[in-house]
């Protein structure tokens, strides 16, 4: 009887362009992040690869810091791999920034402690030109100091129901963000989340309603109503696809997290 | 006899994405940010202006903080124009971030004491995703000290023939190099430079030139062999249009200068 090998495994660390896919997932309506790897991965060996993601992002979100993991028959150097992907990836906006090589035990999803996200807005009566797909253009000036007090009402655990999408498939409403900070810097307004797991559309909802005490509309304490309420109605909008980013995955074997040397501006 | 009084005019800052023109001057193989401008002002008030900018950027290059002027008939206050002008340019990625009025006297290119360059690279192994267009990709690692170094031979008045190009029409190749500087932050490379004028690609020869020190091809003092030699041919490469922004004009009139408060990055 011989003992069963596990195939080596390795984990991506991945950027993209949202703009360019219908989302991370393989979907019919067009192509995802997930399958131009997997077709990059057939062109570099042969193998029909399942590439497994740490976070599902919608269609026009990017990543800065998304991680993955696949399984492949050989123990690739590393960084053959990451080279050979990108050649393969020329044509669409991803890039494999790193490949470690890690154990079998570890799975992208299964294994994360915690994501963040950034959400990026930017806050001036002008339109956008380099940032425009890239960011929120917001022309009413926002108040970022309600909305840090908006946001401390949103820190830890609580039923994110008014939040959540309606499509959200999760089993819980409730989430514990461990951050939720807001800083601006010029006309760009940063809006970080970091939480073990978010609810379909959470942070995107979460950055409508901060707008909404930021242009005045709601006091700070609303915030507090709305969440309260359990009740999607009573939130604010949902910000658009175009300023969020999946910014970095952590995991707990790591003393450094991989999260990305670059933010969203 | 009637004094003639002069026309109202306007002072303009402007933010555009140079992927899409031919430049700012008016061409005929293509639209220029010039023409843009003018059309919008043709359709907002119906007069054919003639929209004088403070510096030429060639095509693919980018601007946060161009300055221009323009003369019209009527006193429009400067939000309104702004506004308007923006309406008309929805289509084309070009923003008009602030008009002021100013005196008759002010001339955006002849008043203009100092103008700022920043030049973006993105120094890792990894093509670009959401930064192509919009920075170079160098993928050789680069010793931003020693780029420092070498960009001290270049500070102050030099004669820059070694790094103009060769269809450059200004009349004397001696420039005065106020600042060059160069940082990192993470595996993003910022290069700034100022001076009361430019040659005609000065800035991306400059810069294609520190690649050579950055990645050990040539010495710091090399750079001022190159310098000495005041021959074209002894200089480096020419760093392409995507990582450059004319990032701000100054005038002697303020004491704030209509910088942007914008990085590139």
């Amino acid at each position: 009887m011989s003992e069963e090998k596990s195939l080596p495994r390795f984990r991506l660390k991945i950027e993209y362009d949202g703009r360019s896919f219908v989302g991370w997932q393989r979907q019919d309506n067009g192509l995802g992040v997930q399958e131009a790897i997997e077709s990059a991965t057939k062109k570099f060996c042969g193998e029909t690869v399942r590439v497994q993601g740490a976070g599902r992002t919608d269609s026009g979100v990017h990543a800065l810091g998304q991680v993955a993991h696949l399984d492949l028959n050989k123990e690739w150097p590393v960084n053959v791999i990451r080279d050979a992907l990108n050649a393969h990836l020329r044509r669409v906006p991803v890039s494999i920034l790193k490949v470690s090589s890690v154990e079998p035990v570890f799975h992208a999803r299964f294994s994360a402690t915690s994501r963040s996200y950034q959400y990026r807005i930017v806050n001036r009566r002008a339109p956008l030109t380099l940032d425009a797909g890239r960011a929120w253009w917001v022309p009413q000036p926002l108040d970022t100091e309600a909305m840090t007090e908006a946001a401390n009402f949103l820190v830890g655990k609580h039923d994110f129901t008014s939040f959540r999408a309606s499509e959200c498939q999760a089993k819980s409403p409730v989430r514990t963000l461990d951050t939720l900070t807001i800083e601006r810097l010029g006309d760009i307004i940063e809006i970080t989340a970091r939480a073990r797991s978010f609810l379909h559309h959470q942070v995107r909802n979460l950055v409508g309603s901060l707008t909404w005490v930021g242009d005045g509309k709601w006091t700070p304490a609303h915030i507090d109503t709305v969440l309260l309420s359990r009740d999607r109605r009573a939130g604010g909008p949902t910000a658009p696809a175009d300023g969020l980013y999946l910014s970095a995955i952590y995991y707990d074997d790591e003393s450094t997290p991989d999260i990305s040397d670059r933010t969203a501006c």
